[in-house]
């Protein structure tokens, strides 16, 4: 998994949050998190070549919950995530 | 780049404050600092192939400092590192 971000927006934090917070979740699923200094607002999450989120074309940063959901539809599709499942309903509920 | 740790030992907060320190320090000479989760107490760092500290041969965890100047030599050689220079020079003198 590769997360590019914007040096210039100083976003080298946020990107390292979510690298640790999927790497916290699935220690074993994925070979590694790659954080890639990038420039312009870019801010983008990819799997296996896959864009799972660009900042570009969905605006903003993903939720972490649903972003865990993708990777784990990916790597670990059998997994339940628990809280971040219930979360995932309860949330699509209330929209 | 590439770090490699033990989820066992809980090494990925570690890991990533070394990601986070590099790459703040060389934001545009890295093309990537990859987490790569592994077993079995390791703690390597690897720099385009070449391993530049291995817990296994130098026991514990790189000095910072140290870790800094030897990315600078192998990225950017011309590059002054300020106090991380002087540091590295105060710490052999007194050694």
């Amino acid at each position: 998994m590769e997360i590019e971000y914007c040096t210039q927006c100083r976003w080298l934090l946020r990107a390292a949050w979510y690298a640790q917070e999927v790497l916290t979740t699935f220690p074993r699923d994925l070979g590694e998190v790659a954080l890639v200094p990038g420039i312009g607002g870019v801010f983008e999450i990819r799997l296996d070549g896959e864009t799972l989120w660009s900042r570009k074309e969905q605006k903003g940063f993903p939720e972490l919950a649903d972003l865990k959901r993708q990777v784990r539809d990916r790597v670990a599709p059998d997994r339940d995530l628990g809280h971040t499942d219930r979360a995932g309903q309860s949330s699509s509920e209330s929209s």
